[in-house]
């Protein structure tokens, strides 16, 4: 969590050490038993979690499990940057439903479901308003091909029958779901049937969806610390155990996680690059992590976000394309290479899964757009989609040099190699003693767009760090920008990325 | 269910008649047993409910109603004419993540989860793929204004800034927000500010939403019977326990809910045209509904899908409009009155809900396709909508007196003058003793679509009949297609629909 707070109540709890139960079960049962007999009030807000850890004698990564457990119950909420408070779980599901009308079993009005308050969590980082300097996960939108879009959607629209209107698959426009497995086939070495193409619109759609059919509540899910909102925040909306699972050098700590974490039934992961920190999962990691999903059955979310943006020769090749893909689920998207407002990216899922997929977005979601589709589709035949991207990948590269030479020249930081071979965001690495966040809200002040890297973690912050984002910006405003970093110097970490160091096991599950 | 069958297994339960405990939560508790302890197997498969009633000794709604509640826990699944099958629920959810990863706790590989089990269950009625007479729920999509679309998209995107694309409220795009807000408190006298609307990419979208939020797994949900198949899908994906109650020539038979089902956390209803009988709930109803859920706290989901379709005079008026709607969630949608394709519609929620709809959107759905709402928008404030909506109306009009002149001469049937009043589609009664979903399925060999009305109910079906839609045909087509029905004579019900019936009460709840 990006801040936590001194104020609140630090309720006490009973613990026994000698158990063979996990300290953060027993905590959950202290608490909830807490919440239900009356002890602890709705709406009473907790300590922080530092605070929490210190008074009860744990590790602050248990207290923070502790909490997931209890969101994911519905009996704490968590609001980011404003603590956690206990949430009204009194009536535990079914209760009113055993009473019957005549007696007017009555519910909280106004009062969202268990579920609804898990789906309504704030997330760490809100969306900018405004694309200035260094606003990352954003493609140059000045660069999209509208008027080649517009052609193409005049031209397909004209041939449309009242017939191709009404006709819509729930996995998408047939003719677009081949372009895409001909397309990661091609760019990704992911051999794949239409049949295994879902389109959706935007990867949030897909998240949710792969939640919901593979995971249940209270199941434990891995998922890179740091890593991505968007995940975090769809996992804790389905009330998914967070399992966080430290990154390095090499990107997700498999061995960590086998040691310190619950089993999981899905491994939330983005091997291609890791973010947002950009490391690759080495080939060991891989094996180990397939090795260890085909023992266990869990299920695997490859999260391929911005493949596309390789600058020195293609990307790692899928996952998949390791073992094939009967456990493991591809997550696409176009928002990176064209522009997120279109609303269109793609899952790739195993074979036998492609129908339970579509019938469940027929009961949950519907289809996307078909005009968008349809666009999509000729822009990819036409071989306009891949030298749209090839466009913007020299784009995109020239700009990451002349971050790289800014901040070398500005403040003396050199960016590692490992981090200029792709992506649309660098990491400035901060010293411990500053806060990412404040340094970030300063920097607005001086219209200049950071994300610290600090909400990005669920566990506690290992690093402090800012992301620049340069995809969206050219050569000149991005030197003028890195000007108004200048007063940074001192706080950028010269040791490098904690990357660089072996990370620290994040301390045993049962102490 | 529409069939039933003979087939299937007839476990032995343990009922106590002198209990308090509803017969239908002992029959939860025994055959929850069953499978847990391994007497019920995974897989098998159940006899058909009717069967099962007899062999217990009890009604066929309470076994309905037992069948409602194991689905929602996913310890059965129900496959639409194909019966009811243990699934595997032997592992309660949390018991994997009590153990931990070097004890490798495993999971069933390939299996979804509980709840994605009940996401995929197919809906008892598919998506038609040809735009045949008597295909309802489809507008005339030859009529969709294309030409104007296209110039106002080529003109908003002329306009588009960088900036316009990447700003996107997860509420959806404002101008058109407030242009909906305006339209429906003309349309539907029901004053909302634009912050009340949420865009989304149909109603399924919405429903899942307003469900998610307001409803959780095991929740006593009202809804119509018959009713809106998507809204029943959407109702058991989320594990809500479905209470069908039935309706008649008034509309939802409110004292019958009261009397017999469990008190609902949601009332899911159609009160401007009930789906799919069409008929109007009446004043006495309405206000009864508002007075039992302001006593139990009940929410209301207003599905007003096609009140833009009436021929005489304006539609009643919104629910929301005689107390105010800080209870109810309004549905619309624009699939009916423009085309289904282009993915649009919205919700009108309480004014203190917008923001969690909107961060629940943000975590589970994202934002709709921009360049849509921008056209949309246009078209609605430039009274190009109006104008297409209006013209539409005159044109379905002639089409429904076509139809009913049509089944006069050609089937002596003579349409209620009630049903001709609005509507896309006309309900053709049928004698019980038939079966309508063999005779839709006799019909399609002679290229006639229609809809049988039993899949729609979910309990016991209450009356046999054909759904004949008539708004995407043209006169001659309806003529000529209405001759091929001609075999139906003897199979229509003369003594007319069971709502000019007085509805039985469905037997009490607690026999």
């Amino acid at each position: 969590m990006p801040k936590t707070n001194a104020k609140g109540l630090s309720p006490s709890v009973t613990l026994d050490r000698d158990s063979h139960r996990p300290l953060y079960l027993q905590l959950v049962d202290s608490l909830r038993a807490s919440v239900e007999n009356g002890t602890l009030e709705m709406g009473t807000r907790l300590a922080s979690t530092r605070k929490l850890a210190s008074d009860w004698g744990v590790s602050r990564n248990t207290v923070i499990q502790t909490f997931n457990v209890l969101i994911s119950d519905g009996y704490i909420t968590s609001r980011t940057g404003d603590g956690t408070y206990v949430s009204d779980a009194t009536t535990p599901p079914g209760t009113a439903a055993q009473t019957n009308s005549e007696t007017t079993a009555s519910y909280p009005f106004r009062g969202l479901s268990r579920r609804g308050r898990r789906l309504v969590v704030k997330r760490a980082i809100g969306v900018p308003e405004r694309p200035l300097p260094f606003m990352p996960d954003v493609p140059d939108l000045r660069e999209f091909p509208m008027r080649s879009w517009l052609r193409l959607l005049n031209e397909v629209s004209g041939g449309l029958t009242g017939n191709a209107l009404a006709v819509a698959s729930s996995m998408g426009y047939l003719p677009l779901r081949k372009a895409i497995s001909h397309h990661v086939s091609v760019t990704r070495g992911l051999p794949c049937s239409a049949d295994q193409v879902i389109i959706t619109t935007g990867s949030t759609q897909g998240l949710d969806l792969v939640i919901r059919l593979l995971t249940d509540r209270g199941d434990p899910v891995w998922m890179e610390d740091p890593g991505y909102v968007g995940t975090r925040a769809a996992l804790v909306a389905n009330g998914c155990n967070l399992q966080p699972v430290p990154v390095d050098g090499d990107g997700l700590h498999v061995e960590t996680a086998i040691a310190n974490c619950l089993s999981p039934k899905l491994v939330a992961v983005s091997p291609a690059r890791q973010y947002p920190l950009g490391t690759v999962l080495s080939k060991a990691r891989r094996k180990r992590l397939l090795d260890f999903a085909e023992k266990t059955g869990a299920w695997i979310l490859e999260d391929d976000y911005d493949s596309e943006v390789y600058y020195d020769g293609p990307p790692p090749r899928a996952l998949s394309t390791e073992r094939g893909n009967d456990r493991i689920v591809f997550l696409g998207t176009f928002s990176k290479t064209l522009v997120p407002s279109l609303r269109l990216g793609y899952l790739i899922v195993p074979p036998d899964l492609g129908e339970h997929f579509a019938n469940a977005r027929v009961n949950s979601q519907g289809h996307a757009p078909l005009l968008e589709q349809m666009v999509l589709a000729e822009m990819m035949n036409r071989g306009l989609y891949a030298a749209h991207v090839r466009r913007m990948r020299v784009l995109y590269r020239e700009r990451q040099t002349a971050l790289a030479q800014a901040l070398a020249e500005t403040l003396d930081y050199r960016v590692p190699k490992r981090e200029l071979t792709a992506g649309m965001h660098l990491v400035l690495p901060l010293v411990p003693s500053v806060s990412d966040a404040e340094i970030a809200l300063q920097l607005l002040d001086k219209r200049v767009v950071t994300r610290p890297l600090s909400p990005y973690f669920t566990g506690s912050p290992a690093q402090q760090g800012l992301l620049l984002g340069f995809a969206a910006f050219n050569p000149e405003s991005i030197w003028e920008a890195t000007n108004r970093l200048a007063a940074l110097g001192h706080h950028i970490s010269r040791a490098g990325s904690h990357l660089d160091r072996v990370t620290p096991p994040t301390g045993r599950r049962n102490p």
